[in-house]
């Protein structure tokens, strides 16, 4: 028999994870901070323990998925002690450089730390479509490949714990500025009497389609090619920017999305690069102002 | 025979525009004010003309696709009472205000006026995919459609002649978004040795999927429905968008095409509207500090 694993946090994701472990049939020992929570998974087969202790005597991997960084942190500080030897996994979200705390904080304890960083919503955990990142201990991940698989496609992006988040991260930049870059023309429209959906119609598959832009931009971006041929200048994008901010303010729509790309792309022609190709607003950006490089 | 049409402006665009109307058969006067880019077409069969005066004789519709409205102007103007009786398509971008004021001069002058807005590049004209958005005259649309067909698919937005610029616009505002967020995403895994191309092999299939969202999201704005079941929640929103600014300083990358969208979700909580789905940040766009509504 497989030796029980332990689950730590109940919410949405939590129960989630719980659930599609259960349904494969794997021993599992469930905790919530509101007990109350535990009680489905209770009648699926799970263990309930009523505190973290009882929850990990089991010696499987300990699965954490709990509200935030700091919470992680209140609910296994205190067992700390007991967890020398064993595997942490943690799905909850946190910034790189927490996970990278984590990760420092297990070494002290002798227990070894997979990150992982969920793209998925909960009722999507077990579908296709599920992706879960995750960086850490290899070995802790291609232990327990199996345990992984069963809530969606997995991902290791090696040894720094960081990595899982930081990917995660840095796409769903992308994801939410397409949604608020959306939302802006939609509200341009919505100005003219034209409903978001009939916006929605149009927007959608001209997006999806523009995202087959982007590994050209990207292979720029990694040539350094920025005067290559074929590209659309930064002084084209710019009076392209200037005309849709106008354009969203003459409708009284908040620009305020759009506006710092313009100037991005202004201060790049201010620089000197305007015949250079649009791509160059990736060095705008990897030099921030206030950091390092 | 038909009557042939005239192509002012012979840049990368109004040549490709004039290339495909040759190709099928066409007869074309082309003209621009250096005369030099107008040799290819002649050698594809179009009358090169010397002046606007010349170019305009035909009695077709007038193509016209110049660099912004004021160069419109500047070439039409003088040939305005020239013009009275006949149909003046024009492709040049401008905002939707600038495409009003032009149909207002052309009424003055006697003139029909179709505003077109290209959602192409030269290259894809006459290729599919390539689709051009029309308002203002629908009486030059419907006469025109075997000619505007030969560009690419063709929308027709309604008698407001600022309306094809407007839905153009609007959705060149996502379009804009989504590059500078992935730009900035790849500044951040770039910022620990992952290259952009690498990142766009994950990046550009999410996002294409994540398009699949927008028809939701219009869905709620258009019933106001941000209290409904089933929404991410602004304050779930707001968490997600603090880690992804700190990730992203952390990482020293530029996070401003991120922040105002952080601000956003944050004036919504602000407002009392945390446990409301994420749409809602429609709600804090439409209503512009600067604009009227
Ligand atoms: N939901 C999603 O779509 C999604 C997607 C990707 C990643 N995630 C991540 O998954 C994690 C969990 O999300 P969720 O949707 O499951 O959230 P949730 O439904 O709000 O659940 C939060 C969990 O954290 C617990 N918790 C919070 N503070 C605690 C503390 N100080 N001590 C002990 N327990 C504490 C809660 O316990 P109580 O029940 O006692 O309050 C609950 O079990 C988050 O990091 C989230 O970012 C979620
Ligand atoms: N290229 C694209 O990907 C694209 C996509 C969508 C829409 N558009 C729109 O199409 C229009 C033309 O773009 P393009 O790519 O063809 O630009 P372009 O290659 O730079 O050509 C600009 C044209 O405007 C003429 N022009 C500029 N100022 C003038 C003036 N004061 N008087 C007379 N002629 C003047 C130029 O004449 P000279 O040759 O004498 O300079 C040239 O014919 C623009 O409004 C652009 O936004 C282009």
């Amino acid at each position: 028999m497989t030796t029980p694993m332990t689950f730590l946090g109940l919410g949405a994701m939590g129960s989630a994870l719980a659930a599609a472990a259960l349904a494969a049939g794997r021993p599992s020992v469930v905790w919530n901070r509101t007990p109350d929570r535990a009680r489905a998974l209770g009648e699926h087969g799970a263990t309930v323990a009523r505190t973290v202790n009882e929850a990990i005597t089991g010696g499987g991997p300990i699965i954490v998925c709990l509200l935030d960084h700091q919470s992680v942190h209140a609910v296994i500080d205190p067992v700390a002690a007991s967890l020398s030897g064993r595997v942490l996994i943690n799905l909850t979200t946190t910034t790189p450089n927490q996970a990278r705390e984590l990760a420092v904080w297990a070494v002290e304890h002798g227990i070894t730390y997979l990150d992982g960083a969920i793209m998925a919503v909960p009722r999507m955990i077990g579908q296709p479509g599920a992706a879960i990142l995750y960086s850490g201990s290899q070995a802790a991940f291609e232990e327990n490949r199996e345990l992984l698989g069963l809530w969606g496609h997995s991902d290791y992006f090696g040894t720094d714990p960081g990595m899982a988040s930081l990917n995660d991260m840095a796409m769903l930049v992308g994801m939410y500025t397409m949604f608020a870059g959306f939302l802006q023309g939609a509200a341009m429209v919505g100005a003219e009497g034209v409903s978001a959906t009939e916006f929605a119609r149009r927007q959608t598959p001209f997006l999806a389609a523009m995202t087959g832009q982007l590994p050209a931009l990207a292979a720029t971006v990694d040539a350094e090619d920025y005067a290559g041929a074929g590209q659309q200048s930064l002084e084209f994008t710019e009076a392209a920017l200037a005309a849709l901010v106008t354009a969203s303010v003459e409708t009284g729509v908040n620009a305020d999305v759009l506006r710092p790309v313009h100037d991005i792309v202004r201060r790049q022609i201010t620089a000197g690069y305007g015949r250079q190709g649009t791509a160059r607003i990736f060095e705008e950006l990897r030099t921030s102002r206030n950091g390092r490089r």
